[in-house]
């Protein structure tokens, strides 16, 4: 049931197929979620959201929060490049402000939104420093420090899938080599085990992380050796997290995620193994409960 | 010539053999300094220190900023773990309370207080986001993070040269191997460039950085091969620093700083390669001028 004083924030999380808008309380809570399809040409996704959020949100919300997968300069609301989306330099801000979508409107990268809510929402605002990982087909990251969301110079930091974990190691997506997305990125998992699978002679068949997860469980020797050297450059990138950042929560989030039971032991044991010890007995390791909503709700409460 | 209201802070910097001790005024001028050897007992330490600033600072100072070697609880003012001075859990903000040096009284690692004299003095203050690597025999670093100074759940945050650059790399002195500190320390460097010539059948000498800086200028192979292998993993650092913080500057402080025309060229080339657009062009990476005196400074101008 809706309250009577709403105070509620319109959250948005633009993906490249889906883009999910909830009404959302002051502690999180999501009052109705929907989705609608994502139109790749900008003026006609914000003219779409524009009538979606018309027909359906209520008057008087306190703002609109948008995450977006790609690279976001928040200060001018611009998306200076999304892949996904095939968009580079799109003044999303300027585009949803014409179609009357709720002021102020924050436009931050999907993976900070996450980082977001899972300080405000997952972790109830208790943890100063919190550090997000958002495994899935890549891996993203997003920084709340001092209790406060960290962009940096331009809005670009917390690239933590882009940190170089083998000098000389496998090409990544985005240009460099070594980084730990082409490591611990859904797509880089299922790369290295069809390869393997291939290598000892055996025909695969289609592969997901999901498909991996549970020949895994069922003791299929090239599935195990996928997640232990998942679990074994996870463990590098949560150490170096570690040194680095110190902070009071790690928290794992994306579509991965859920499969920790599979993969986070082994992750930890060498995570314990390389990092300092001061640092890890203040960290706690947390898996996102509700890793879905994470992003359009820690979206909605960046409005303040 | 002291000035009449004077208006100074004393900062002091421990290391393994000697004590920095300065009168520092609000802009990081220095205005006394003095060393004293350091005594590895820390009370006799607490004591010596106290004698020497009582027989030389002026009354009224603010307070007195310290710099410590080694991993610092700095809200109890505990020195955790100095591997250089053999010091575990010293309550060393206790100890100089205790011969009355000027309070308040604020005990820091040393790597983060030269990062605040670089935020301070060297970028004038300018730059909100301020990452700075201290290029000694080992690498450390700090981080001054919207404007202030960043220490994470409990004072451990920074540890840059303890981030792994390969998995499975050279061991290093903290433990852990392939830490970026394991190629791009000065004994690291030192290390390789002995095997490298002991390799090719040749009797390297007395080595250190500075000989291997000069052999290089000569023409010396090996000793240009050390300086490019220390180039290209300081790149790697470089870049992956500037794909997690998005910093404004980046500064290079320490010893091996001095050298940076001999590798600083070589190290951005790799740093541009490797790391994302906008954030590249968003730092200015700087090489401290005042290396030496930073640490002093910054653990100084830390008094509020």
């Amino acid at each position: 049931m809706m309250p009577r004083k709403p105070n509620l924030r319109l959250g948005l999380d633009v993906g490249g197929t889906q883009v999910k808008m909830a009404l959302v309380g002051p502690t999180g809570k999501i009052f109705d979620l929907r989705t609608v399809n994502t139109e790749k040409n900008p003026g006609a996704l914000a003219r779409a959201l524009g009538e979606a959020v018309r027909s359906w949100a209520p008057r008087g919300l306190r703002g609109t929060g948008v995450g977006v997968a790609g690279d976001v300069d928040g200060d001018r609301g611009v998306v200076r490049f999304a892949p996904n989306l095939g968009w580079k330099n799109v003044p999303l801000a300027e585009l949803l402000k014409r179609e009357k979508l709720p002021a102020p409107l924050i436009v931050e990268n999907d993976a900070n939104a996450a980082a977001w809510g899972a300080h405000r929402v997952e972790l109830k605002g208790v943890c100063r420093n919190v550090v997000a990982l958002t495994l899935g087909t890549g891996v993203g990251g997003g920084l709340v420090l001092e209790g406060r969301m960290y962009r940096g110079a331009c809005g670009s930091a917390g690239e933590l899938g882009h940190m170089v974990v083998e000098s000389q190691g496998v090409p990544c997506a985005c240009g460099n080599r070594g980084c730990l997305e082409a490591y611990a990125g859904g797509v880089s998992l299922v790369r290295w085990a069809r390869r393997e699978y291939r290598r000892r002679g055996d025909t695969p068949g289609p592969l997901t992380p999901k498909i991996l997860a549970d020949r895994a469980r069922a003791g299929d020797r090239v599935a195990r050796a996928a997640w232990r050297r998942y679990s074994f450059y996870l463990g590098i990138g949560l150490s170096n997290l570690i040194n680095l950042f110190n902070p009071e929560a790690l928290v794992l989030t994306g579509g991965l995620a859920q499969g920790a039971p599979l993969f986070l032991p082994g992750a930890l044991r060498e995570m314990k193994r390389r990092a300092f010890t001061a640092p890890v007995r203040a960290v706690r390791v947390h898996v996102a409960k509700d890793s879905a909503t994470l992003g359009v709700v820690g979206a909605a409460l960046l409005v303040p």
